[in-house]
C-alpha cells in the first residue's frame, strides 16, 4: 500500500540550513507525465530474458584469465616465494608476486577525492601485498590461458611468511604490545577517533549528579549496557570481477563491474602512477553491489597485468569465499551504552563509546564509524547532553567499508535496543519515548537538517497499522514457549555526502530525428532501477513522454558525463538534480529552435508537453518536437543537431527518516523467530517511481533480516582464519524466507531536491533486524544485545533467563 | 618535397562568394604547436600491430552467420522461391526470400538527406529485391550457425525467374522499347538530365558560325570526339561487413564497416520503417572505403534479420565478387565533344553530351554526373561559351555511386584528353594553352569559388619540375618501338558539399583530471588520418600540446557528436571547423574557471600555449591546465567537469586545384607503360599535417594508374554478368606498380576554412591516368580515349595507326 497524500502531522521543518543555490530548478511542474508513476523498468525485460550484458559476458574470448594467490596466514610478511614449478604449469603466462609490484600504496575508497591533505583516504595498501593484513590478502598471481592453468599453479607457489599474532578485535589490537599494521597511516591500531558531543563540556557522570539533585534517584532510570553487530557480507549475486586491455588508442581500458567507474578510472592510474586520461573505465549492467562495489580493489591489478603483458586482455573474476571475507563487508562494531532518562520518559543523558572493526585496511577509513556515531548522537534529544567517542581500529579480519546504510544499521541497533532496554526497564511505551524525545525538525548536524520532516507522521502511521496499543495489551502477560511481542525502531539518514564530500553529477541529452532523445549520465545503475527513474526525471523536465527518452546504461569515461557513482542514497537527490537540469535546459534549446520555425519572437509563450509543441495560452499544439528535430537536423543554413550537456554540483543535504513495525512469534525452545507482520514507514520525499520504492524497501527488509537473524563471518579466534567465508556456512535470507510487508510512504516534497526526493535507497536495510530484536524482548523480556540473533543465541538466552 | 611558401604567382582570389559567417573562428593563431607538422598518425601503433579493431575483430562469438543469395540474371522478376530443401541444412536458423520482406523502398545514397522534397534521393530498392536489376541482385538470405551451412543451402535454393533482355549500357537502355527498370522513380531509364551552359542561348554551331565569320575557318581548330571510361571497383580491403543484434535497451545495434554511422542510422531506420532513436550504429576502424562504404546497402538487412531471430546478433559480409560487382562502382561514362579553339590557343565553345551509366540502382542519383558535368563545364573559360548535357541512365551493370573524386576522374579523362587533342592538332604547347584557357580566380559555380588561388602556381611548379620545355624538345621526334612523352592535367574541386547539400558537425571535448582532453566528433577515420588532423586542429585551437589531446575513434550514435561522415573531402574542412570550435570554446571554459583561481576580472589577459595557463603580457606560466582541471572536479562548493560540445554548420565551399605532370616511356610492341617521373602539384591550402597529406596523394596516384591502365569491370554483352569480379581478372595495382613521384604543395591559407585548408582527400585520384594518356599522345601521336589503356587496347592503337 502506498500513501500518497501528505498527512496533517507530517510538516514542512521551519529549518533551512542551507542556501538554495539550485533555486532557479524549482520551477512548479504541473503536468507530470511521468515522475510519481510505477513506470515498468527500463531495463525489465533484458534483465528477465538474459539479454542485459555484464561484465563476463562481455570479455573477449582469447583474454587471459588470472587467479590470485591468497596468502594463508593473517597477520605477518611474505619472506620468499618460489613460484619455479608454478611457472612450469603448461598454459601459465606469467606469474608475478608481491616483490614485482610498483612500491607505491593507493587507497581503494570509491570516494570523489578532496583537495584538502587531511580528508584524503587512508593509502594503505599496493597492487599485491608482502605485508599481509588479512587471511587471504593478495599475495601474488597467476596469469594463464584458462583457469584450470590458474588453479594448478597456484597450488605449486611455495610461500614463506613471517607471522605475527593475529589481532582479531578492536580491543586486542589496541592493547600496547599488539603489531601496529600500519604504521604509515598511524601509530597505533585505532587509526582514527572522533567525540561527538552535544554540548562542549558534557560529562556524562557530572550530568547524572544534576539529574539526581534535580529528578532524585528513584525517578531516574539509567541503561549500562554493551551492544554489538558482526561484520557481514554484501553476498552480491555477481562476484567481484573485471578485465583490462591496452586498447587501439593506448589507453588501458578496464571494464568492470563497479559502482564507480569515474573513481575507478582515478584510483586505477592512481594505483599505476599514470595520467587519468591514459585510463578508460566501462561499466556495463552490473549484477549488484551494495556498497562492496565502492572500493576499487582488482581493477589497479588487471590494469597492471595488461601492462605486463603487452596490453593482451587479462580477466579475473574473485571466487566467492574471498568475495565474502576478502573483499569489504559491514563493520563489525561494538556499543558500549550508558544512559540516563526520567522514569516518566524523558531522556536525560548517555555516554556511548563505539570500537568499530575496520579489519586489515582502511577501506573509507573513519567515515562510516564517524557516520555511525552521528546518527547515534542526533536519532535523540538527551536533554542534559550526551557524548559518543568512536575509534575505527585496524584488526586482521575482514577489511570493512561501505555497506547499505554506511554504518546507521549499527547505529541504530545500538540506539534502538538501548532506548527499548530503557522502556523495558522503566516500564514506558517505546512508542512514546520515542515520540517525545527523537531528533525533531530542529536537528542540525554537520550543516545537515530536515527540509521535511515526516519522523512523527511515520511512526503513527506505522503504529496504526501495526495496532501498537491493542497489541501491547494483548502481548502483556504471556507464558509457555510460544510468545508473540511487537517491536519498533526509527531512524534518521542523510541525503548524499555533501557538505563531507564535493557532490557533483552531470548529464547529456541528445536529440535524434525521430523527436526522441538519448539520455547519458555519470550516474550509474546498479540493480536499483536508476536508470529508470533518472529517464523519469529527465522526460518530465523536458516534456517528453517516459517512452521517448532513451537512457545509455553504459558508463564510459570516454564520453559518459561525470559523475561519482552510486552510493550514499545520492544518485536520485544529486545525478536527478542533473538530469532535472538537463531536461530544463533542453526544454529551452527546443523551445529556441521552435520559436524561429514558428516565426515567435520569444519562448516565453512556448511549451512542451507531451513531445509537442503547444501554446502556453491556447494549450493548443504547434508542431511535434519530432517536426523540431527534424529540422534542426537538415534545415539547411540553420542546422545543429539539439543537444545539452550539464554538470550540476549540490551543496544542500536533507535527512530522511522512518519507522518499522514488527509482530513476531517465538519459539523459544527452537530460537525460532517469525514475523507475522512488518509495517514499513518512510519519510523519503516524493516518489519517482513508488513501484520502485516499494521494491528498495521490500530489499532492504531482507538483508536487515539476515542482519538481525542469521549474517556474520565468523573467525578462528587465534588465527583470524574465516570459517564460513561460503553460501553454505554463511546463512543470507533466501526467497522462502522473505516476508510480506507493508509499505507506507509519508510524501512531502523537499525543496531541496529535484522533484521533492529524499534518500531511500539505503535506509530500508537499517531497522527491521533491532524492531524484531526489541519485539522480542516485549515477548520474552529477554534483551539480545548481539546481532545476528541465531537459534543458537536466542535459545542460551532463554536458558539463561530460566524461560526454557 | 613540400613546399611551404607561397609563391608569388600564387595569389589571394579577388572574388569573396560566400557571407563569412563563423568569421569569429578566424582568431590569429599565433603558437600553432601542433597543426603543419607531420605528427604521427594516433593509430599507427594499433594498426600496425594488429590491435586496431574493426567489425568482424568485435563480431560476438555467437553470432550468427548470414549469406545473401545472389540473382543469376541482371534484368527479371524472381517468380517463385523453393527453399524446401535449403531450409533442412543442418545449423541453419532461418531462410528469408525477396517475398518476406516489408514491401517498402528506400534510398541507399549516403547523403545528409534534404527536406527539399525534389532533392531528395531515389528510393529505388528493398531489403531484398524480387524485381532484379543487376546480375547478383540480393534474392534470398540464409542465416546459419556456420558459414558452411549457409552456403550448403545456398545452393539448395531453387529459383524461377521471368527474364527480360539485360541492358548493358546507357544508349540500349534508352532505347524505346527497352524494360524501364524503376518506373516508379522515372518514367524512362534515363532518370536524370542536366544542362549546364556557361549563357543562356549558348548554341554550339551558331558560335561556330560567329567564330568563322570572326577568325575565318583556317585559323579554327575543332575536334570531334568520344571519350570514355569504365566501371571499376573501390577494391577496399575490408569487405563490406556489418552485424547487427537488439540490445539490452532494446535498440536495433548495427556494429557496421560504415563511413557513415549517422547517416546509416537514418537509413537502417527509413529501412525498418522504425525511428531513428530506435536504431544505434557503431562504427568501429575501418579497412578502406573510398566511397563505397557511403552507401548503406547491408546494414538494413542485418537490422532486419535481427527483428526477425528476437534480437539475435546476425554477421554478414560480403563476398569480394559481390564487393566489386554488387556493392557499388565508378560510373562508367561517356563524354562526347564538339570542341572550337583557334589555332593559336584561344578556346572558344564547346558542346558536350555525357552518359554516365548509373548500373540496376539509383545510388547516388544525378548527383556524382552533374558534379561531373559541372567541372567539365567549368574547368575552362570557353571564349564563346559552352554546354554540357549529362544524362544518368539505368542500366542493368553494376550500380555507379560515390568513388573517391566522385565524378571528378571522368570530367577530367574527358576535358583534359580534349585539351590534348586540340593541342595536338593544331600544334599548341598543352601547358600554354592550359594556362591561357584554364578556369581562373574569378570563377563562380552554383556558389562556390576560389577563396585562394593556386592553380597556375601549381602548373609552373609541376613543369619546371618535370622539365617541361626542355622535354617537349627533347621527345618531338622519336622513331622506333621505343618512345618517351610528356604530358599533363589540371584539375578544379570544391572542397566539401555545401551549398548543394547541408553541411554540419559536431566536436566534444572533456577535460580530464589530469589535464587531458577526450575529443569526440561525429567525423570517421576511414584510414584517411581524420583521427590525428582532428586532433592537431582540436589542440592548436585550445592551446594543449598534440599527447594531451585523446580522440575516441569509435563513432556511436548513442553519444557522438552528429556528424554526417567522411565523404566529399568535407571533414578537415567542415568537422575540422567543429573541432576548432569546440577547441576555442574549451579554452574559453578553462580559462574562466582558471581566472577563478586566479583571482582575475577577466580572462583577457589569459591564454593557453603549451597546456600551460599564461599572462598574455608577461607570457610566464601561472598554472598548468592540469592544475584548472583537478580543481574543476573537486574544488568543493566550485566542482563542475568541465566540456564543451559544439554542433558548427558550414555555409562556404572553396575550390580546390592542381596539376599533375608525368614523364613516360611507351613500349608500344608490349603496349607497356613505365612511368619514369611523375610531379603532383596540389593547391589544397594549408596542410594539417605534410607527412598525412603526402600519403593521401600517393594512394590517390596509385587510384589513378589503375583507372588509368588496368581497371574495368567487364561484363558478358547479352547478359551483363561480370567476367572478372575477382582480384585475378580484375587488375588493380599492386605495391610493385607504385611509383616514387614528387609532390608539391602551393600553400595559400583559405579564409573560409578552420586552419586555411582545402579539399585535399579525393583530388590525388584524379589526373595521374589522364596526364599519362596525354604523355602517350606526345610520345606517339595517338589517342587513346577509352580508359583503361590495358597493353590490349595500346597494341590495338598503334597497330591501326601504322607504328607496330
Amino acid at each position: 500500500m502506498i500513501k500518497k497524500k501528505s498527512p496533517k502531522t507530517a510538516k514542512k521543518a521551519t529549518f533551512k540550513p542551507v542556501k538554495k543555490k539550485v533555486s532557479d530548478l524549482f520551477i512548479p511542474i504541473k503536468d507530470r507525465t511521468t515522475v510519481g508513476k510505477p513506470e515498468i523498468r527500463v531495463d525489465a525485460r533484458a534483465k528477465v530474458t538474459g539479454d542485459a550484458k555484464y561484465t563476463n559476458d562481455l570479455c573477449p574470448r582469447d583474454a587471459y584469465c588470472a587467479k590470485v594467490l591468497f596468502s594463508t596466514i593473517a597477520n605477518g610478511e611474505v619472506i620468499k616465494m618460489d613460484i619455479e614449478e608454478a611457472l612450469k604449469v603448461e598454459d601459465v603466462v606469467a606469474i608475478y608476486t608481491c616483490f614485482d609490484v610498483p612500491d607505491h600504496e593507493w587507497p581503494s575508497a570509491g570516494h570523489p577525492f578532496s583537495l584538502d591533505p587531511s580528508h584524503k583516504d587512508p593509502s594503505d595498501r599496493k597492487i599485491l601485498n608482502k605485508r599481509v593484513r588479512i587471511y587471504g590478502d593478495d599475495i601474488a598471481v597467476v596469469v594463464a590461458k584458462n583457469e584450470v592453468a590458474c588453479d594448478r599453479a597456484l597450488r605449486l607457489i611455495k610461500v614463506e611468511y613471517n607471522e605475527f599474532t593475529a589481532l582479531t578485535n578492536p580491543h586486542q589490537a589496541m592493547e600496547k604490545d599488539a603489531t601496529v599494521l600500519h604504521p604509515n597511516i598511524a601509530k597505533t591500531n585505532a587509526f582514527a577517533h572522533t567525540t561527538f558531543k552535544k554540548k562542549p563540556d558534557f560529562d556524562y557522570e557530572k550530568e547524572k549528579q544534576i539529574a539526581i539533585k534535580k529528578y532524585s534517584e528513584e525517578n531516574l532510570v539509567e541503561v549500562v549496557k554493551q551492544y554489538k553487530t558482526p561484520h557481514i557480507s554484501h553476498c552480491h549475486i555477481e562476484l567481484a570481477n573485471s578485465y583490462a586491455y591496452i586498447a587501439a588508442d593506448g589507453k588501458i581500458t578496464v571494464v568492470s563491474s563497479t559502482q564507480i567507474p569515474h573513481i575507478c578510472r582515478r584510483i586505477v592510474a592512481d594505483a599505476l602512477q599514470i595520467g587519468v586520461g591514459k585510463v578508460r573505465i566501462i561499466k556495463p549492467y552490473l549484477g549488484g553491489g551494495f556498497g562492496n562495489k565502492q572500493d576499487v580493489l582488482y581493477e589497479p591489478l588487471v590494469a597492471w597485468l595488461t601492462t605486463k603483458l603487452n596490453g593482451h586482455c587479462v580477466y579475473l573474476e574473485l571466487p566467492r569465499e574471498n568475495n565474502i571475507s576478502g573483499t569489504r563487508t559491514r563493520h563489525a562494531m561494538e556499543g558500549n551504552f550508558k544512559s540516563l532518562a526520567t522514569k516518566d520518559g524523558t531522556l536525560l543523558a548517555r555516554d556511548v563509546q563505539i570500537f568499530s572493526d575496520n579489519g586489515g585496511y582502511a577501506g573509507h577509513g573513519h567515515s562510516i564509524a564517524a557516520k555511525c556515531s552521528g546518527i547515534v548522537n542526533n536519532l535523540y534529544r538527551d536533554r542534559q547532553g550526551s557524548q559518543v567517542d568512536t575509534y575505527s581500529v585496524y584488526t586482521n579480519t575482514a577489511t570493512a567499508a561501505a555497506m547499505r546504510a554506511y554504518g546507521i544499521p549499527q547505529a541504530c541497533w545500538f540506539a534502538e535496543s538501548n532506548v527499548d532496554d530503557i522502556c523495558h526497564k522503566a516500564n514506558l511505551d517505546p512508542l512514546k519515548f520515542r515520540y517525545d524525545n527523537c531528533a525533531d525538525d530542529t536537528l542540525l548536524s554537520g550543516g545537515v537538517g530536515f527540509y521535511t520532516y515526516g519522523l512523527k507522521e511515520c511512526m503513527k502511521t506505522g503504529a496504526k497499522a501495526i495496532g501498537w496499543g491493542k497489541k501491547r495489551k494483548e502481548y502483556a502477560n504471556q507464558s509457555g514457549n510460544i510468545r508473540h511481542g511487537i517491536g519498533m525502531g526509527i531512524f534518521i539518514y542523510q541525503t548524499a555526502v555533501w557538505p563531507i564530500s564535493m557532490e557533483q553529477d552531470g548529464a547529456m541529452l541528445i536529440l535524434n530525428q525521430d523527436g526522441s532523445a538519448n539520455l547519458l549520465l555519470g550516474a550509474t545503475e546498479i540493480g536499483q532501477g536508476g536508470d529508470t527513474v533518472f529517464t523519469q526525471m529527465a522526460a518530465d523536465a523536458c516534456g517528453f513522454t517516459f517512452d521517448q527518452i532513451h537512457i545509455v546504461s553504459t558508463q564510459d569515461t570516454d564520453y559518459s558525463p561525470f559523475g561519482t557513482g552510486a552510493y550514499g542514497s545520492r544518485q536520485t537527490y544529486v545525478a536527478g538534480r542533473a538530469a532535472k537540469r538537463a531536461g530544463i535546459e533542453f526544454k529551452r534549446v527546443i523551445l529556441e529552435y521552435a520559436c524561429k520555425l514558428l516565426k515567435r519572437k520569444s519562448i516565453s509563450g512556448l511549451d512542451i508537453v507531451k513531445n509537442k509543441i503547444i501554446d502556453k495560452k491556447t494549450k493548443k499544439k504547434l508542431m511535434s518536437v519530432a517536426d523540431v528535430a527534424i529540422q534542426s537536423y537538415y534545415n539547411k543554413g540553420d542546422a545543429g543537431a539539439l543537444a545539452v550537456r550539464v554538470q550540476e554540483e549540490t551543496e544542500s543535504n536533507s535527512y530522511a527518516s522512518g519507522a518499522v513495525f514488527v509482530d513476531v512469534t517465538v519459539d523459544m525452545a527452537f530460537g525460532k523467530i517469525k514475523v507475522d507482520k512488518l509495517v514499513a514507514c518512510h519519510d523519503s520525499g516524493i516518489l519517482i517511481n513508488p513501484a520502485l520504492a516499494k521494491a528498495q524497501v521490500q530489499g532492504g527488509i531482507s538483508m536487515s533480516l539476515g542482519f538481525g537473524l542469521s549474517e556474520e563471518i565468523l573467525y578462528d579466534e587465534k588465527t583470524a582464519k574465516p570459517l564460513n567465508n561460503n553460501l553454505l556456512d554463511y546463512k543470507i535470507p533466501t526467497a522462502m524466507d522473505s516476508i510480506d510487508s507493508e509499505i507506507h510512504f509519508i510524501q512531502l516534497e523537499d525543496p531541496s531536491a529535484p522533484y521533492g526526493n529524499k534518500a531511500l535507497g539505503e535506509p530500508p536495510a537499517i531497522l527491521p533486524s533491532v524492531a524484531i530484536r526489541n519485539a522480542i524482548l516485549n515477548a520474552t523480556g529477554v534483551a539480545f544485545d548481539q546481532a545476528p540473533m541465531t537459534p543458537q543465541r536466542l535459545v542460551e538466552g532463554f536458558k539463561a533467563s530460566g524461560l526454557i
